[in-house]
């Protein structure tokens, strides 16, 4: 299969007469694909049962006539205002306990059973009548599950749905208050329906009520989607794929994308740079037009893995956005360099966000490949140049990666719950191993932890609060090296201490005997040069001690190949643990310069300068903001 | 008309047996006016219809019979416990949806009928019964519109007043959601009783729905003050005067003034240095007890043009408040250079504020020209010697300035509305703008964009986000040089992009193709020094280059005189560009020292000089904190 | 009597076949004291009126028969969720309105009658049970008063109960108008129920109203502690104690402490760092394992003042806790150190919290003196030193302070409801002349203002709004060194200034004629070296001038023995005033090094080194985290 690229586009907002000019400049760009329709519901069904359905088999004719591929996406992220008069107690309720008003998008909660008949009833007259559409050739369900911070609702909708999900999980009330605890405070209920959900309490909610209730609106956001999905598959033999928004940890994603066929997500590096990225103020002037070398990537990589080989990025930026604290241009040849990136990933397809810049409403500050008078933004250029270098190369494909590092979203919900110090989260130690795998010039898999690990000569799996049977069966007989911790394995499924106490790491005689978090101006210095910040746990019993804290605890403690790590390394000291591993099981590592990073595929490797200056590397000479590719010997 | 002094005073605060020698002692202290009565209804209506009027007659009569002259305040910026009582529903409404309770002040929506009506009879009654009194020698209307952010309210008064409003505006619903771009997230309404107020939606609201609420609120505070205005009118020949509170932007103050006949502003330096001024550290401690050396006076340039050249300071700050995050104490001799500073910017009047101390309730920590036990506080040997000065001086009077600078409060509520930066809005550009003027020493008109620029040498317009067809007119008229940029002309009157795209400046060809902001410690360097902050935009066209980026974009282009600014200067180079603008007119600037500032009068210079060190210039020493003038030649 | 040790122990978290080891364990540990039951509502009545106290009986049993003496806690802060069923609207309301869920602890009202009737009940039930139980030799009520932002409630029944307070406080509206300058605003009223809560007002509520609700919410405190008390006594001979929280100011615990027995506290040294300490990030990284030198041994001495001589450490952390922005661990030495601190300051008893680390629930991550699998915690062999120790030495004896420092519950409700500055507040204040005589070797007593002062050598009265008659009294009989100020006596008992003006110090000619608060980067120089910050009043008058700032204003006036200090100096300067003025009255200073803290006993001298490095004091060598105690000559 060869890659291809595509564009978002929105002929509601746009005379029909443009249509056809609209199509065929995509065309002339070098586009294969175009999504439309995700958030035209009041031009759909202006009222109940009113469908006004011309205008969009007209687009729909014009795109794909032009020769376009399209995606179709659902409208149910923005509900017109007849179906919340309908529903009026559809709306989500923030925690604070207002109800999340009409008049942007996303204003529903995902347990309000109307609401889902109302998805479901619009998707499967979508389904129907564009099913077996030649043009169709692929769907998306709604539009980014969980942005604005919208997976947990705390309306009575999801109290008492939520009820409902304790009940089948625990089946009785006693085994929930024994799993939870909750004879500590004496919160023990006597049936599920005086459980409420976890907000506004005095202090702290128990940490597995909490818990819970992130694995119940994770739980609904899947259904959600699955009611879609089955709507469609029933009418369509197109693929169906939801677009994923960047560092949204709410729900699993994994577990949505089982239903899928493809995933994507919707890389925006400029503004995730500015808006949810803990780094240095030197970081973010250094990054300041690029984004993070390694948040793209990550995001990359977990795709990959949530689409089971299949991803796209369905929304690229192309220049300034709107949303972010600060929004600044790229660099030139960013537009050109992220997409190459998603590539060089295994990405199918890269759509950029959006065809023509709207002049209007909440984006209208958001670039696009043509500004909102018409004329190409610097982008089009950048698009129209990987269009080219496309049709020259290769197919898609994945390299098989020696490394893999495990991410979790119940890791993510289990942090949250219990964060036990102020400045941190899953996420951010996730990326912080990423980024110590990337530095090494290393091409990394991301894996749920219910993925297999044979094969692999190194894997990462920090922050895995629980590794049930399954995974432990795995370590127990992996054969290549791992490298667990910090706070790996020191939980139980419902978020409480086990006994015998973590890390829970086969052969390893190893306990956590207490742990501790660290404020930013402190930190755990290491034996021979090298810190932990944040995060230390100390470690008890008679395993192998190969890293020790300038005090002389252990650091780092092994069983045969299985490695336990009881902080966490800042970024050079990451790096340095990682090299070293990977030299023990003769992975080839890099001494990458700053910004440059480096990922293959089976036929090339891709050399990726983040930098805002040129290097050289390999012989190889890569300018500021360009990506350049060799082929693999 | 000479130059006059006067005092705000609570009779009702005091036993009735001081009144008498508080009215000789304020003669001896040199004032004209006292201020009595704005916040007094529950003495003068302490039940409804139980009017006790016998107080406020003694009060007029023991100081208007020592020769005072009375601004008698409408008391509606406090209604009584029972107007609550009658109308619960009153209470503006907080953004978070809370109703704002009774217990200190301004607690009403501007949009409550009830309380409208309450307000209008009130005034209608204090109209009557002291409109001929020939010691009332001016009115004025409630408090501080706006203060403690009061101009916004979320109430259902508001919101049927709103939707009323929308239906005035737009006449047709479908206008409005095209003038909205609503389509753009299935936002379309079908009635305008569908539409809410732009709060508590789970991302932004459309900028659009935010800007028409805005100037929906703005407007109801143009009615409320109306209403107040035709009372007085009808029964009073006495000039009627709003008293503004400073920086705030939240309705249009030309609106409000055209109804009045002179413009008042309450001037709290060293409060407004501590609480709503962007500075860095070291400026705020060098300005610590003086106040910003440009605030004041952009304040009273801006209240100068609200009044149609009739303005005046109704209260001045004496000594130390108490409502800041830090309230320090004045240097000596600030209580009357900041006094000077009005006079030489043509106020009529300052009133100090108050003449003793209260020692009791919300502002008991407010300094006076008394101290609460009667004894004389350091403001007021300072208000005396202002008062000597005054009598020896020539009369009020303005200056023509060579140089405007255009405020327009549609443009704050459009940066509000729209703002793209996380660090900044339109009043923090405007006051930058301000500020290199006053350092190049020129006196400064502020003028609406409705005004009339001809007659000006040079004319600042930053940030004035939309340009309507009359400035569009009389730029293209203009023969003097103007400064537009950043930000200005790229928005039509609807908050969405024109096509063809800003700045829309006559005879430019100019198109802000792409633009940033900028998180603050990056800058944009320019070409020969300096720097943008903030805000930069790319500038495509044929229009003259006559400034440069340091890598070569246009930072300013021009036709003819009409230039155009790509970003937001720092302060020197704001000055330096100001400096070469005014070279080329042939208007004179100065090189002064860091603190000290210059405003003409037509018979005097006056120097200021906030700097807390003595300085010289033009042969003039100026002590820290004093104000010299000399004869014009 | 011989100091003693103890624990908090949950018997219904753990297996009944447990007990028994548990309890042998903690004899072997060298304790005396077992606290249980303070949480175990659902336990003990799982539905109303069903009673299961058989298992209470046992764990009484079994512990007792071990030879550990019981304290007893009322199960009150935790009411299940059946009360709550019981009294819907029992809830707290927070001050934006919302109620504060169940979910948690503390989720009650204190002046909700249905649950002070159910508070009653219980604890009559409890008491009736084991008041004559030989193994309970003491008891606790609730648990942490306060906690939790707990004191104010802006429920319904806090409403009518404040104004049924304030009915009785004022008798007459009028009387409350007046007293109140409810005529500021025209803020009078007519009647007692028209007067709300003080929140949600547009701009701050008046400050007397303020401290009224402060005041009311005080002494819903202590009437409900009262009724525990009563009910207690009524069937018990046995001490009764409340277990304050550390930093709680919100109520009148000297108020509270004359119902009870003995005071007790909740001492974390190191969570308390983290999270209710001002201090430069240079200090809390220093004390980061360790606490602050001077938090811990204030409120020793505070209690030891509330319990009227008798005073323990109900709960003493013993390793990290989960509840702070941070929790590390605390330096070795740490667990031992501070219980001898509290020993030294005359405390009988020190509780360790808690006995088992317990694997579930909100406090998971909170160590105790053994881990969550049975193994010891750090803690437990310092706890066993520490048992050791007390055995060889001498009995629980407080020696004669010659320093008194008076703390105000009043003052620091005065200071929160007009706080004219943005960065302390009252205990700010305390905490820092507390300091000062701490770093000058000193034994201090802390003292109510209703205390006698007869004895003391020198008294420090910072902070104290308002001086009443007898305190002036005090002052004006007392032969000894007072230091007054900043901010004493400033202020009438209904927070409004007096006439003539504060501060009111006997024999003194000082008026504050102007004060002022200050920005954290100024200052005021102080003639001769040392600095104030944070405030500085102008003190005018005849009095003698002890000290002068650098530009020649008053500093210290004096009277005889009586100084005002018109600033809040620096710790340096602080320490430097101290000195001076012991020096004056022959009280010998110490020059301590940087950490380390001096307490003597009658019999003994204690050195307290909270430094991380070991120093040497007097011949005495101590290590870091070290004490060390010496014989008095
Ligand atoms: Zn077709
Ligand atoms: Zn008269
Ligand atoms: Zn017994």
């Amino acid at each position: 299969m060869k890659r291809t690229l595509g564009v978002c586009y929105y002929p509601e907002h746009w005379p029909m007469d443009q249509w056809a000019q609209d199509a065929r400049d995509m065309v002339a760009a070098g586009l294969s694909w175009v999504r439309i329709g995700e958030f035209a519901w009041s031009r759909l069904e202006p009222s109940e049962g009113d469908f006004q359905f011309e205008w969009l088999d007209q687009a729909i004719e014009t795109l794909g006539g032009a020769g376009l591929k399209i995606i179709l996406g659902t409208p149910t992220a923005t509900p017109p205002k007849w179906v919340l008069e309908k529903h009026p107690d559809m709306l989500a309720v923030d925690e604070q306990g207002q109800p999340r008003k009409f008049g942007s998008r996303r204003h529903y909660c995902f347990s309000h059973e109307g609401y889902k008949s109302e998805s479901r009833r619009i998707t499967r007259i979508l389904a129907k009548r564009y099913g077996k559409n030649p043009h169709i050739a692929a769907w998306q369900t709604d539009n980014e599950y969980g942005c604005h911070d919208t997976t947990r609702s705390y309306s009575n909708a999801a109290r008492v749905a939520f009820q409902d999900w304790l009940a089948q999980r625990y089946q009785s009330i006693d085994a929930m208050n024994r799993a939870w605890g909750n004879v500590f405070w004496s919160m023990e209920y006597d049936t599920f329906d005086q459980v409420d959900l976890p907000n506004l309490t005095v202090t702290e909610p128990n940490h597995p009520h909490m818990l819970a209730f992130r694995r119940f609106s994770s739980d609904q956001v899947v259904v959600f989607n699955r009611i879609q999905v089955d709507e469609i598959r029933a009418h369509s033999d197109a693929p169906i794929i939801h677009n994923y928004m960047g560092r949204v940890t709410d729900f699993d994603h994994y577990a949505v994308g089982a239903d899928l066929d493809i995933a994507s997500w919707d890389s925006y590096p400029i503004g995730f740079l500015s808006d949810r990225l803990e780094a240095s103020d030197e970081h973010k002037a250094r990054y300041l037009r690029q984004g993070d070398p390694d948040m793209q990537a990550f995001h990359h990589d977990l795709y990959r893995a949530v689409g089971k080989g299949r991803w796209w990025i369905m929304e690229q930026q192309p220049g300034p956005v709107n949303w972010a604290p600060y929004n600044p241009a790229p660099l030139n040849g960013m537009a050109r360099l992220w997409a190459w990136e998603a590539f060089a990933h295994g990405a199918e397809t890269v759509c950029y966000f959006r065809w023509r810049q709207a002049p209007f409403a909440q984006e209208q500050m958001h670039a696009g490949l043509k500004r909102p008078d018409g004329v190409d933004a610097p982008a089009m250029a950048e698009c129209k140049q990987v269009a080219d270098e496309i049709a020259q190369l290769s197919d898609v494909g994945t390299v098989s990666a020696d490394v893999a590092l495990i991410f979790d979203y119940h890791s993510c919900w289990a942090w949250e719950s219990q964060p036990q110090g102020a400045d941190f989260d899953m996420f951010r130690l996730a990326l912080a191993s990423y980024r110590a795998l990337r530095r090494a010039g290393l091409s990394v898999d991301i894996i749920s932890p219910n993925h297999a690990i044979d094969g692999y000569k190194l894997v990462l799996a920090p922050g895995l609060m629980h590794i049930n049977d399954n995974l432990h069966q795995r370590l127990a007989e992996f054969d290549g090296l791992a490298l667990l911790g910090p706070r790996t394995g020191l939980k139980t499924d419902e978020l409480s201490i086990p006994i015998p106490m973590g890390p829970n790491v086969p052969m390893l005689d190893a306990t956590v005997s207490l742990l501790e978090s660290i404020p930013p101006n402190s930190a755990i210095a290491l034996d021979g040069g090298g810190q932990f910040l944040h995060w230390f746990e100390h470690l008890e019993g008679q395993g192998e001690v190969v890293r020790k804290t300038r005090d002389g605890k252990p650091a780092i403690m092994r069983a045969g190949g299985l490695h336990y790590m009881a902080g966490w390394p800042d970024d050079d000291t990451y790096l340095d643990i990682v090299k070293t591993l990977c030299s023990a099981v003769e992975i080839e590592t890099l001494n990458l310069p700053d910004g440059l990073r480096v990922r293959d595929t089976p036929s090339h490797r891709f050399y990726i300068n983040y930098a805002p200056e040129p290097c050289e590397f390999d012989g190889v000479r890569i300018n500021a903001a360009d990506v350049v590719w060799v082929e693999r010997v």
